[in-house]
């Protein structure tokens, strides 16, 4: 398998997308697909498509796939919803399990939603639970016995820098608390091992490098020994055991289809499974070689051509996901001034610009041309006109 | 304005449609709209879409949209997950302004999923709260001074009886509960008046009357004098003041945008839109008056030409929604028998024939037709061919 694969995915004319850790690129095969979902499945055979295009299996189906990325064993993901909602499945889950302990562990380099989510979820319990959010660093030391749960992103949106999930899950599990990892800057990106770091629950987004689209759904990976003992707390239908039995009880599926809640969103499931094709025949160590690659050359070139921009990243590849960061104070106006030439990437508040390196459909010479922009828009100082001060209502 | 307006849909041939009850026809606008999303925003736009498309503002503007055919002034009601997910926030909120109640009434006509969110949600409360499911008849008579929430269907979907939303809210009040109105069965099937009614949630789904696709999001409406004092038990990153802020701490939305939760699914959203414009310059009135027409056409045919079918649902129209059932102790076998004869109606546990009248694109020939194959699958009993007998993992 040769890297890149850039024809399986629609790349505008004239842009260099180093954006692919915010939102993929349209994958060609998503086109085709989604097409074909419209017209030949909900145009023809109309409400037949549950059974006849299989519509109902199409979050364990997605699920598998995703499972196969990151080291999940087939039957233990299942996709639906957002992010956020399998946040807080996972952690009311979690708690259920150590309904005797009452913090929560998680870190300032989580990304919001996840904290926002548990924050609700203490709240709507009431029952004194704490979230405490210490510095990335802090983590392994602040488990102790009264801890339920650790609740961490691998990768940190911002820098980039990456936990050792199989240290933390162990210490975590020492500390006799719940591992949950969000893998939403993982999954597609480097190899995970989610059966060999032995987490209890992992959660991700398919938007990002898995390419699934904007709002594409959400993953949930549940362990195996632990899929048919958890209790759902948002126990939707599809999540029952027999949800065209229309009971008037609950009695959760078997295994990891009760983390399923509503209806599935067939359409975007449908557009998510044929992006997932251009994984095919390519493993995620090669991807990750590949990105490693792209990555050190593009430090390299920004350091050397662009002093104003100070590496948020850390500078041992090994302790970062796919992307990389730099410091700016015009950070945001820089960004704007990238896009506008093509060179498309995102910024964080307060000042981190961000770079993701996907090797699906980024080569060499994508990045040193990238970098040739970024080191003008530097040199020209092109940030400091009005236009790109304006804060759009997205950044 | 004249109905059907067929040619807004595609309708596959040989096909008689009454199931826009469970999951409405593709509308030829969300075909070009849904591959415009594809190719001219998300692959062309890529991140930038979020401003340039405004898909950010996708869950409000298809909400009005939404809001204009159930009688909701715009600002009041935001799209998102599913419906499910929409039944839980609401009733999570609602609970939290009756927290010195610990009674929820519902009715055993309402749609399982509702009934199973609930509980769910009381189990994760874990303080004594009990959920009482009545006999439809009997929810007036179950309002007492324990009861915090009152949370119904208006239209049952096994018979399609319709509660009397006004009068039930009134109820309610007057017993000092909160009202939760689901709407799956009537957005699009009858006019609503939710700014009318005064209950203080509504919630439902759109891939049945509204057309929006297999797995369309779901809409929430919460009484605008509410919707900046609720708490989001959900409070995910979409639905915070200042999303793109990355504060670690959650602050609310002002209004009804704090009922949004994670990432919207921008794709599903956009097909829904272009499924919306079916509605423009038809009113839901005239919609109304369509269905009931075709409707008393329908069960008189039936009643004279299949006397082995027991109506099922209100003989008054005004007592019910768009959808006739008729009981048959064979009815599962039976549907798939007319189905395999291309009238499209489904089956729901252990004897309903559902038949949905959704006059956008049905017409009295069209029913009359369906009446037909309907007899001739009684007269004949070709409901016992054992093929028609295998369950279908969906029914």
């Amino acid at each position: 398998m040769t890297l890149p694969r850039k024809d399986l995915f629609h790349l505008p004319e004239g842009v260099i997308y180093l954006d692919g850790n915010s939102l993929g690129p349209l994958p060609r095969a998503a086109v085709t697909r989604t097409a074909a979902a419209l017209a030949d499945e909900w145009g023809e055979m109309l409400i037949r498509g549950w059974n006849d295009a299989d519509w109902i299996g199409l979050p364990a189906r997605v699920g598998d796939r995703i499972g196969a990325l990151v080291g999940a064993p087939a039957g233990s993901v299942v996709m639906g919803d957002t992010l956020s909602i399998k946040v807080y499945q996972a952690l009311a889950a979690a708690l259920e399990m150590r309904s005797d302990r009452r913090v929560v562990i998680s870190d300032s380099g989580n990304f919001p939603t996840d904290l926002y989510m548990a924050q609700g979820l203490l709240d709507t319990l009431g029952r004194g639970h704490e979230l405490r959010v210490v510095a990335p660093e802090d983590v392994a030391g602040a488990l102790d016995d009264t801890v339920a749960a650790v609740m961490l992103t691998e990768v940190d949106y911002r820098t980039g820098s990456r936990h050792d999930m199989g240290a933390i899950t162990r210490a975590a599990h020492d500390a006799g608390a719940v591992m949950i990892w969000d893998l939403a800057h993982s999954a597609g990106a480097l190899p995970v091992d989610l059966a060999g770091c032995g987490c209890e629950f992992a959660v991700g987004c398919t938007y990002k490098y898995l390419n699934g689209g904007p709002g594409a759904p959400a993953f949930i990976y549940v362990r195996p020994d632990l899929a048919g003992t958890v209790r759902p707390a948002l126990q939707g239908w599809m999540g029952h055991d027999a949800p065209f039995a229309f009971d008037l009880d609950y009695r959760p599926a078997p295994g990891i289809e009760r983390m399923r809640v509503g209806t599935p969103p067939v359409l975007q499931l449908s557009t998510l499974e044929a992006a997932l094709t251009a994984w095919d025949g390519v493993t995620m160590e090669e991807v990750r070689a590949a990105s490693v690659a792209l990555m050190e050359t593009f430090i390299e070139a920004v350091e050397r051509r662009c002093p104003g921009l100070e590496l948020a990243s850390p500078r041992d590849p090994s302790a970062r996901g796919s992307q990389v960061s730099f410091r700016f104070a015009e950070g945001y106006a820089a960004m704007r001034a990238l896009i506008d030439r093509g060179v498309i990437g995102d910024f964080r508040a307060p000042d981190i610009m961000r770079f993701g390196f996907t090797p699906l459909y980024l080569d060499e010479a994508d990045v040193l041309a990238a970098v040739d922009v970024i080191a003008e828009v530097l040199e020209t100082e092109a940030w400091r006109d009005s236009a790109y001060r304006t804060r759009a209502r997205v950044t």
